[in-house]
């Protein structure tokens, strides 16, 4: 297949979008679901806190009872009862009374207020004080932060670990969210073999792929596992069908040139759909996209880099989606230390290090050069309308940490 | 203990730093590696490429014998051998031939370019070009990625999926890399009950930190294990030190403030060293650092926000420390959309909405208000030396996700 028209980025990301499959949901629990996406709304069962709370330690009081304490005019009120956190307290409190109390404990009826431990000296079964409080001072009044029946948490939210704290605080144990998206990886490549230390054989080449693109995976949320087949037809389409049936998501590395090695592409327009192949970005442009069995094909390219920056272009988002997760690319705008050229109609991912304020490009930038991706930290993508930018120039940049999960 | 003497956040972070543990190292087969930080230097065993490598498919040629080819001048070549990836052709290119060559495959000798094959015919045994090819062009020259015995990653490298495919590339396929801290986190509080959705008894508050603390160790690249324990000093004594036998890092909860509640830091001072206790940090203030048996002890607040807090700002950077990476708070600046008032001699984290451009801190952000934590993606640091902020000043923001391992 001659790439005689090459799909734009834009017009790729849209017919990926546009086969987008959205994963079932589960229901685990809550202690597995950090970094998982809710695939329901959070509504408390709970108010919380349950009760007006005592954010300190120290003595339950009537507020007006302190009024006028002071170190040169102390007052003293009746000790009554003693709490600790968890326990209720069966009195009533009157005036000139006071309660023990420690942080956590509900507040005692009739007390409005706490006075700190720091301002009081206790007396047998009296406490002198020596400072006053407002009412309402030092309590957490009941469902300050959640009221029962309240949505705290809307379906799709992304769960970090103060979402952890919520969901238990509504009176969540177990929660329903999207599944997390199997991948099969499959390797195409006869020159290919495992890391060695000794000497290659004649013609071989290290099989670097199968590692970027499992941690690539995990950088979505997802699981992958990974295969290795010979570039024949037969042993590429036996690998894709079977992936396809046992898989939610199905990725080839390599095979997506023009020739008798171009073999994925060749087994997807046999078994299934074509979406797109040849996409007009540097690098990376021999990618290929379809769908068989009703899962998407990814179509990477065998170069390492190439393979990074078609899997950052387009995977991404389809398993962040898969999950239930918005993904944006978070452009920010640098400044170009250097001079860029580029060619009208392609849209340039450049590897570079990029700062607070400026990008700079690597230089040694071919799609095999896996130590430009090391030595960088972002792309600067020049679009498909420009030609490229001069010294000092606005340039979008991306940074790589912010595209992960 | 009564806080008479809060230490200054900075004094507290160099205590701390002065505590560093560092782990010992582990060998993990490369797959399992992606995130690990490492313990050795990456020397290659291998070139990468191996051998000039054709990065298309196509016709191994030499250039100069394609010298003026063009569609209107299409020249002719002799086709020798055809070899796909994987294989060497045993022949030598002389003047006049070429080699059928696919992506990946070595550069025949004699042969100086590839020429792709969308600017060829094949007819019988010969080839009609209609382009030229300069010498060196659509080769990916040995090693020019890696040289062999090259240092291409130094020791205490976070692994990211680019590494992974360096490391792959110099020929390992197991490393030696730090080993994960393994955290014991001890939840004190009577009070405490696990997640339910049925009304909660009197004086009993849900357990939510226990979800936010295994969620940020996780968050620092470690692994944790829960128990909640009593309040009382024997409890909190027997789970401590076991803990410190058995786990690299103690953690708890709870126990914090100053009063017969303060159980945990009892526990440092009779067992260990205390080193530090009250910081003048909001929220946060009652945190307390200790040693018991070698191993550092990290007693974090009760009140959910300020635990989160305080973790970010202590224990965050020393879980890093601990598999041999750094940490450094990317600290950025931002307007503020809003008054911030502060006091003089204390550093205010103030929870906020940041964009590229602007922060908003978030109103109500009592300590236990989680609510607070999920509405915000950033702090606004407030420093010590610093009364609050006026509306559009220049702020010190750090945003949650750029914490994280």
């Amino acid at each position: 297949m001659f790439f005689s028209k090459l799909n734009s980025l834009k017009d790729t990301i849209e017919i990926i979008d546009n086969n987008q499959k959205i994963m079932g949901n589960e229901v685990i629990p809550l202690r597995e679901a950090h970094k998982r996406v809710l695939a329901e709304n959070i509504e408390s069962f709970q108010d919380s806190p349950p009760f007006d709370k005592s954010v300190m330690d120290g003595f339950a009081v009537k507020g007006k009872d302190t009024f006028g304490a002071s170190d040169s005019s102390p007052k003293t009120l009746k000790i009554v009862d003693s709490i600790s956190a968890g326990v209720e307290s069966k009195k009533h409190l009157k005036n000139g009374e006071a309660i023990i109390i420690a942080t956590g404990a509900p507040i005692p009826k009739g007390a409005d207020a706490v006075l700190m431990k720091e301002y009081t000296t206790i007396d047998d079964d009296e406490v002198i004080i020596t400072n006053q409080v407002t009412p309402g001072e030092n309590i957490s009044p009941k469902s300050e932060d959640i009221k029962k029946g309240d949505k705290v948490l809307s379906k799709n939210t992304f769960i970090r670990y103060q979402e952890m704290g919520m969901i238990a605080s509504a009176g969540y144990d177990e929660i329903k969210v999207f599944e997390k998206p199997k991948v099969k990886v499959i390797i195409t490549g006869n020159e290919l073999v495992e890391p060695t230390k000794d000497p290659l054989d004649a013609a071989h080449i290290i099989n670097s792929n199968q590692f970027t693109m499992l941690s690539m995976i995990e950088d979505c949320g997802a699981v992958s596992s990974i295969e290795c087949v010979d570039d024949t037809f037969e042993s590429v389409e036996n690998a894709i069908l079977k992936a396809s049936e046992e898989y939610d998501v199905v990725m080839t590395t390599g095979g997506t040139a023009l020739s008798k090695g171009d073999v994925v592409l060749d087994v997807v327009e046999t078994n299934g759909k074509l979406l797109c192949h040849g996409i007009s970005i540097r690098p990376g442009k021999p990618f290929g996209a379809g769908i068989i069995n009703n899962r998407m094909v990814f179509a990477f390219s065998g170069q390492p880099v190439a393979a990074m920056t078609q899997f950052d272009m387009f995977a991404r988002k389809y398993l962040f989606k898969m999950q239930g997760r918005e993904f944006k690319y978070p452009i920010v705008k640098r400044r170009s230390r250097l001079k860029i050229p580029s060619q009208l109609g392609r849209t340039d991912f450049v590897r570079a290090f990029s700062d607070d304020k400026y990008a700079r490009h690597i230089l040694n930038r071919g799609s095999g050069i896996i130590r430009s991706m090391i030595d960088a930290n972002s792309y600067i993508i020049i679009d498909e309308n420009n030609e490229g930018c001069q010294k000092d120039d606005l340039v979008n940049v991306v940074y790589f940490n912010l595209m992960s999960w």
